[in-house]
């Protein structure tokens, strides 16, 4: 978590004042609930809430850094310079607990916080995924295996797969957040001996969380590592998408780019570059994010009723990686809502390769004929390597330049160059007319590909 | 995955005659799908059901291997061998289909059957756990936190945790299991272009799968980086239960056992030795487990509309990870149900430090008294380590043996040494009699601590 | 490790027939070194080389395995099945020694093994890429940063730099491998109370291996961690040059091609494809190789002087790891020798965007000139822009076409538009002549920016 | 990389004031090589270092951070800056390099001075292992396989193994610093095509760096992975020695503690508590640092010739796993320094078990004599199993209390009772007198134990 990565509403909920805030509130609801059952007086607990509940200002925060520095103790100094502001009554602030019972249930608090925040970026990406897919539904472009050409696909399925698969993520981190939205007030190695449990249900409530059914003085850290590990797949999906805009972004493809702003400077060597700067990055900040799963995982086997390994842990990767995914959701979005896209582009890589996209569509039009598949495979694999060829690729003559026959220069004429192989196809035409194989690729290609295209959409957004 | 750490039920899964198997179901039910469709006749799906339903003899399976090593493509060897079987109407077979449609959905088939015996894994071992849990539900121990005595705590607490734990395991792995389960029959980069959606979807219904709404070629990896991410939690739980085991058997700690069999030889040097092999090698076990995770998310941003990059990771950390947890939690769940427990040294443990852990229990009684936090704290600490020191443990003077006065010297006879030491206390006798503090310490240690257990165990195994 | 991604030369070294054959060398030169020391009788040491160095057939093998079903204990079933061949001498073997003193130094020897084959196949690659440099030492391509085209390179420099990165792997690896290369007999946690440490040093000399400082029964696994460190950075290198190769491999880019042989089926829906799936399972292989580095960190930490968490672990990433990358280095070392170039593409691709990589030559030009970096930066970029409009693209106007005025409409009948726009940019003009500009950039643009190759070659390779 | 756990040692080199210096420092030398080769003139190099080389105070460093927020650009932002400082022969500043050249030179830089301060903590930390390793070098404690008593070690052996694998680990970390100076100014994509590489070696001999024999704009990234690799390996380490002090200072063994200050609070609940806080914390640190290796990992595979994926990882890495290290690395030295030891406490463990730690002793004199080691084996196990049933453990009778019978009975009246149990066997007797094995167990059992301490240190730290 570095500020070039950062916003300010997520590094919030980690720094001191929210901390503490949440702190005070549930020592104050455990005050109460305490005062309820008559361990401690209601006069206390009133006490407590009227002279504890006020900011945080950086001076408090300052008094705080001051005793621990003294004490070496985070909760111990907390609630010190509680006991200045409240006086007396503080001795009856955190009665039968322990720090744990504080630390953790704030983690919580600030971990459900983090999540809503993540779940309303992603919220804002699919928006923006729904509506680009929206617009570029029937926005033709080839499908690529492989990095090779394959089909034709549109523009909007690629949005809508994306959409669908952040939508996914969305839902994962729906059920680690409610899973993570636990309070354990169970004091000394959890077993509720200095405090009853109806204090942790009552915070619990207060506070929107369930109580924790079994702690052990910590909330087991298996919740935690689910955690991470769902912002660790969110991350692996933000560098997919940003894989596919980095390939489209390529010279070669140009079929979509980010938005680069006027006057924005890019490579201060290359003036006319515009680089996927900002998809690169995300790419970067999805290792960042990827690398909290592995020490979450090993943060679950605790010694005997808790150590306090996972505790640096924590502080570092719980702000680290909900900054950056925070961040990343953000920048991701930002450039789906502006990215530039290039139908022509498209069109123009489409028609590049005489018609070789529809091969498999004349594979099974023949099977479907009473061709067996050997022969029908064969057919349509000698006339697509001829398109190559007429490209000047021959990839069984690899170290000479490719020698064309008559047909093969006469095919550099023809846009359709497949269709006209075939139609030089002595083999093919003793059981297929030029007529017959014209209508098949009469239809208009892109159509026949991007038929089902709105089936699919409906799948995904509804009618 | 290695035969030692294998067990028959889950590797069969991985096995070819299995994958051959539901390759030839998806192929067959595509079949009759497309019969209904029209686009294939209905006797041909018949014939197709009748010849190729056959089983996958090690002949057979041969006979693949050795097309595949001819034409380097594992399911056109797989159809062509089955065309052997089926003849002439086995042109029919894979129509429109890519081979991605067949080896993604039998991938989600054979995720989902490891799913179900990792899930029936669980159960056992949550049988186990709860059964261990009810018998020592009261067995009394000392509870540690930094592996340094606590309060007490009990037996059952910790299986029941595990219990929990374990629990949670299940409903993720649950729901990783219904979110791997999905079906993609939607050919070339998954636009449907040359099969019909109804195809996936009959497919899907026969093989208890659901349609994925979209797909692209491949089924998208976030399904599977999540699959993989919650055997990484489980495995994680596995390593916390066989830490909290490992603890237990220490020499010096001895309250439970591995169960070692009669006979069952040792170490080779050390005859006498009794050794947590068991779960020192779940320990080892669980860090393969978890090394799946990453590749299994570095295999989410594929190239465009698929790369093949995911296919041999997948080819091996999907047996990997699912064989070796499967051997894992059965090990697990053997060492649980038989686990040696010895309460008479965890009784000893707990009184081998003169009643120090009653010391939060005075604490609080203090502060409920009218005793400031910050007096209590001291008055407590001051006579907690003069108990140390009476056990021969100086921590302010390291460096030289304990020199214990008269009264340290006297502790030594008693056997609640706190309670001495504080009735020796002056300070603290000004505010509090012998008496008073006799009462407090009066009743029984450990029903004090223990008295909220029953009310644990009910929120996790019910009433 | 699968058989699909193995090689029997790197399997046989994990095979029983090998470990055994490992285990009765380490125990015989052991006896030999008993023996010279009166511990054990000469004659004895002579009967167990003489009766026991015999082949591991799959017989003897196979009565090891029923022992070890029956005690339970590898190195324990190996002795007694050793004894039933050498007879009543075999009570002198393992004299004083530990299990550990067996398995560890055996590991030594399969990692050191295994390290050569690797260092082997590094040799054959490094000189595949070395002659594939050589070749391409001036086939000039464009240079791409953050995919877009940037200025020209050559194709022999992309060998050359994976040359170089994979020499200082070579030299990790070679270091790797003596550090692992240890031998420790030094008996219960590796006090030598029960054996001289003279034997550790004949079996060391023996075996090829020095004796380990310091051993605790176990040799610290810190060597094996930085072993399978280096293997993981070895496998990045290989997903490094993969990726490259896949890149270069795209349809639009086409500029090399993995060789496919004659007759060599690609999909089965889409026969005119020529995907880099070699390339791509090798980044797939990477990940898997990778993935053994975390848990190698994690088996560092034993508790005290040994725990065999570390071993399960390393029965499976020893194998895994170095036959995955045996394999990887193999196939990959075979991609790079049979690679096709398509130096015409590459040209093709360079000019394709009339000039537009000398942009910073120009911007280097006028700054030398007397003007300033602000300046000249604005006059590029401006003339930079222009081009891409002549191409259709406007990045200020993303959402319209390009609307082109007339000096963009001539400028598509120029080659070097770059150069035609400059000549037309008064406010350049007025600082710079025709003349001037035409004799900056008559200079073979190729030349400009590959005259520094053969100095860079002979850093790499020498003169 | 938080406040907590860091040192402004080393968080100074990752600041804003460290980096601009550098960067200047890169571009004056560089100028100076461009003034000797006559491409800018060499008054224009001297004012640049006479008006440039001011510090960098805060007021330039907002300065900089203020253009950047306008053209979005670092390298360009820092030009600028220093181009209001220097005038106009600021415009030969930069010379046909790319800001790759100084970004990457500069983290060259600064991961040098980084691994500087951590080998130097290291030898801090070499110091403090071998000082506590001298002064306990025959300090008898139990060595401990599984966590199982086994035979007798010193506690000087165990820092002895800190000390090499540390000294191990220090050699590693000095072939990673040495490989990650290197300096590239090699301009665009690394051809030299606009920068002499005369300039590169000057600036390379200035900065204490060597020339990156072959760049592509950027600095390879496996140098990069290999440094963070060993960061992962040190960080394991730490966790090794952590752990080992973790389970000494476990209540029930205590055998060593972390210094605790006068005063130091400790528990908020428990006041009486010492828990290891340090050395847990150091395990959560060594997590943090580890999880750098596989980012760094991924970063190595860049698209052609560079793209930015990895700048993003590596400004957050670089510092946090640099700064958590070298915190860790200190925290580590101080503990062990201030370690306290309790020899007693090792004693009365070690003599806890009857002299059970003397059965392989005994089992190796028996097969030295005649006994085959099936028989010796059954012999100790048998009488060593008496022994711990004389301690109440019967592990083949786990569920119901051992039953002793007169002799194990009487044997709880004796010290060694493996002696007594012996002297009792009748089986034994026959073939051993009591006088034999009277002798063979009077020689001091420590002494023998660890007769060959004196040399493992030699081996480790010399004569």
């Amino acid at each position: 978590m570095i500020p070039r990565y950062s916003r300010p509403e997520m590094t919030s909920i980690w720094e001191a004042e929210n901390k503490f805030r949440i702190w005070f509130e549930i020592e104050a609801h455990a005050c109460d609930a305490q005062a309820s059952l008559g361990v401690i007086p209601k006069e206390a607990a009133a006490v407590i809430w009227e002279k504890g509940q006020i900011p945080y200002t950086p001076e408090r925060i300052a008094r705080i850094d001051e005793i621990e520095a003294e004490v070496k103790h985070d909760v111990i100094a907390f609630l010190t310079e509680l006991a200045e502001n409240v006086g007396e009554e503080s001795r009856f602030v955190h009665q039968g607990m322990t720090s744990s019972d504080v630390l953790d249930t704030c983690l919580s608090v600030q971990m459900s916080q983090a999540a809503d925040i993540l779940l309303s970026d992603m919220d804002r990406l699919l928006a923006a995924l729904e509506k680009r897919a929206k617009e570029t539904k029937h926005m033709a472009c080839i499908g690529r295996s492989h990095g090779i050409h394959a089909e034709p696909v549109t523009m909007g399925l690629k949005f809508a797969r994306f959409y669908a698969e952040m939508d996914r993520n969305k839902k994962r981190l729906q059920q680690a957040r409610d899973e993570i939205a636990t309070c354990a007030i169970s004091g000394a190695v959890g077993t509720f001996a200095n405090v009853d449990p109806s204090v942790e249900e009552h915070v619990a409530k207060k506070m929107d969380l369930t109580p924790e059914p079994i702690s052990t003085q910590v909330i087991p850290r298996d919740r935690h590592a689910n955690y991470f590990a769902v912002l660790g797949i969110i991350a692996s999906s933000v560098e997919n998408i940003a894989t596919e805009i980095r390939h489209l972004q390529r010279t070669e493809v140009r079929e979509a780019q980010e938005y680069f702003a006027p006057g924005q400077k890019g490579s201060s060597a290359m003036p006319h570059k515009r680089n996927p700067i900002l998809t690169e990055n995300l790419t970067g900040l999805a290792r960042i994010v990827r690398s909290a799963v592995t020490p979450a995982l090993e943060n679950v086997a605790l010694w005997h009723e808790r150590d306090i390994s996972h505790s640096s842990v924590e502080r570092m990767i719980g702000p680290d990686a909900t900054v950056t995914l925070d961040f990343a959701l953000n920048r991701l979005a930002g450039t789906i809502e502006k990215l530039v896209v290039y139908p022509q582009n498209m069109l123009d890589h489409m028609n590049n390769f005489g018609g070789i996209h529809d091969a498999q569509r004349v594979l099974l039009y023949l099977t479907q004929n009473d061709i067996s598949r050997e022969d029908a495979y064969r057919i349509v694999q000698r006339n697509a390597m001829r398109v190559w060829k007429s490209y000047g690729i021959d990839p069984d003559n690899p170290d000479s330049p490719a020698e064309l026959d008559a047909v093969e220069k006469e095919a550099q004429e023809h846009d359709n160059r497949f269709f006209f192989f075939m139609s030089k196809d002595e083999g093919l035409m003793e059981i297929l007319s030029v007529e017959k194989l014209s209508k098949l690729l009469d239809e208009d290609s892109i159509s026949y590909h991007t038929k089902n295209v709105d089936r699919i959409f409906e799948r995904i957004f509804g009618k």
